[in-house]
Order: C-alpha cells, then structure tokens, then sequence
C-alpha cells in the first residue's frame, strides 16, 4: 500500500518520493547551487520531473506544489522558470512562501501528483 | 479522476483547487489588502468557504489548514478570526507559522476538505 | 470516513489529527519549551509517536514529515533527534524550512501516515 523511493541524494535517512492512495508526494531543491533564483527553479523543477517519472506519472497529473524561496521579493524569477515549466492544460495548486532555506539553497520544492494506477516499482 | 478549478485569480499559470480521490486542495489569500491581519484573515477565510462551495464541500468536512503569517507575533489576530469561523463540532488539524508573504499579504492559507462522492462538474 | 482527534492541547478550536481516506494528518510541538532544539525535537517526534498510535499507526507508515524550526542554521541538532527517531526501513519525506514559530517554540511537525484498514475509534 505505500512504496517508497530513497534515500534522498542529500541524507540516507529520508526518502525523495512516497505513493500512498496513487498520489505521489515528493521533494526537490536545486542539485547545482547556481546563484540565481531562476537556475535553480529550473534545475528543481527538472528534479521533480524525474521524480515522478520514477514513480509512473508526469507533471500533467501534478495536484500541488508548495513552493518555497529564500527571498520572497525574487518570486518573479521562480514565476519566470515555473511559467515555461507548468502544463497550461492542467494548473496545479500553488503557494509560495519565503522562508529560510539550508546552506545555498534558493528554492525548495514540495509537490503532490496522481500516479496510474499499475504503479512502477519502488527502487 | 482528477477535478482542476482555476486558474487563480492571481495568475493564468496557476490552479486555485484541485481534487483528487475526494479530497480537494485549495489556497487563498485576502483579495482585499487590508492593513490588519484580522481583516486580511476574515477574508481569506470567505474565499476557502467559496472555494469548497465551488467543489461542493463546506467547512464541516475541512481535513487540514495550514495557516501561513507575515508577522508571528499577531498570531491572535488570526485566531479571532479563526474562532469566529471554525466549526466547533469538526475542529480541523491546524499549524501557524510565520513566513513572508508576497506585497502587502498579511496571510495565506492551504486548505484540505473532503469533498462529498458527486462532486462538481470543473469549471 | 471523516475521523477527528483532538482538540489539540494548545487550544480549543484546533484539531490534532484528522484521518480520511486512510491517511492521517497531524500536528506536535514540543510539550515542553527546553532550551535546545534537539530536545524539544526529541519531545516533539514523541507527540507525532502517540498521535499515530491514538489513530492505529505507528512511524513504520509514516509518508511524510514537514519540518519547520525557527533557526535553519540549527538543523543538523534536528537531523540528530530524527536520525535517532526514524524508521530506517522505511524512510518518509521529509522537507525542512526555516519559519517563525510562537513564543519559545523551537520547532514544529506536521506529519502524514497510512492508517490501517480497521481505524481505532475518535476520542
């Protein structure tokens, strides 16, 4: 009933993407620590595609995403990066906060999708 | 399987509730931007009673709020307004947390809400 | 198919858990306002243990852990409470943010799990 994917690439004791109920939640930040707000959500939302790819769905069945920023006044930029990301034909919910993030992170991403229903298997 | 409502009034690229599995997921802000939290608050809470009107659930079936401040320390601003609101026979799970919000947003809010088995047609 | 369990200790109008569709959601902060991070960690990871045992879970079928502490800088004291918390065979997601929390709060959880299929009773 629940599959997980793990651990995380930045800890062995938390898992990038958890299926429970067929809806995948998973978590991303920017691999590269670019400098700018606008590379790294490009590079998080990269990460969020290939964690749903993982677990058999896309961004069209992406429900939410909560997204948070460093600086909430850059918000512009993760627009600019989500605006070329999002599928127009299928709008998640969305919120964005500014919050204090670790180290040189920009952007972290939280996003919920529906996943089919013959799941892949969990690695 | 999956119900979208949007987009936003804050965006074209953006949902403002999704449901999925009979649950929706819906944000909101104070369309007005008052200068207090109480005011501000009273609003956001109108437009999630809206939101699940739209889907066809109310605030007796509210699973989840999570209530995001500009400022912690008037946190019984919220509250007022909260208690004002809430039904007391189905006390949803809540958390406050202080982050900064875009312009003049004082809160915004992530609701969760069980929607009933014949839902709403999309709009 | 709605279960509540609370209110909370914090407050009459807020709920602590809530389960639908066979997932819980709840919510702990540390009972006690200890001077550290890691022991209020330590508390508050206990909180989420009874809350998932009150609804018939335990942390085995924890899906995911929001993390919101009031000083990023101090996470790793928080990575030492969760690495001496978590199931190792069955890593939830995790996300940490810097937020503010009220008064002498040091961190605050919110955490999902599956629930088994004969839920215990709402109290």
């Amino acid at each position: 009933m629940i599959q997980r994917f793990g651990p995380s690439p930045l800890s062995q004791t938390r898992g990038r993407s958890v299926v429970c109920n067929g809806i995948v939640t998973t978590v991303a930040t920017a691999p590269t620590k670019h400098p700018t707000l606008y590379e790294q959500a490009r590079e998080a939302l990269a990460v969020i595609d290939r964690n749903l790819a993982e677990v058999g769905t896309d961004k069209s069945r992406v429900l939410t995403v909560m997204v948070y920023v460093s600086d909430i006044r850059d918000k512009p930029a993760f627009n600019r990066a989500w605006d070329e990301w999002v599928d127009r034909a299928n709008l998640p919910m969305r919120a964005c906060l500014g919050v204090e993030l670790e180290g040189d992170d920009l952007v972290e991403l939280v996003a919920t999708a529906a996943v089919s229903e013959s799941p892949a298997s969990a690695a």
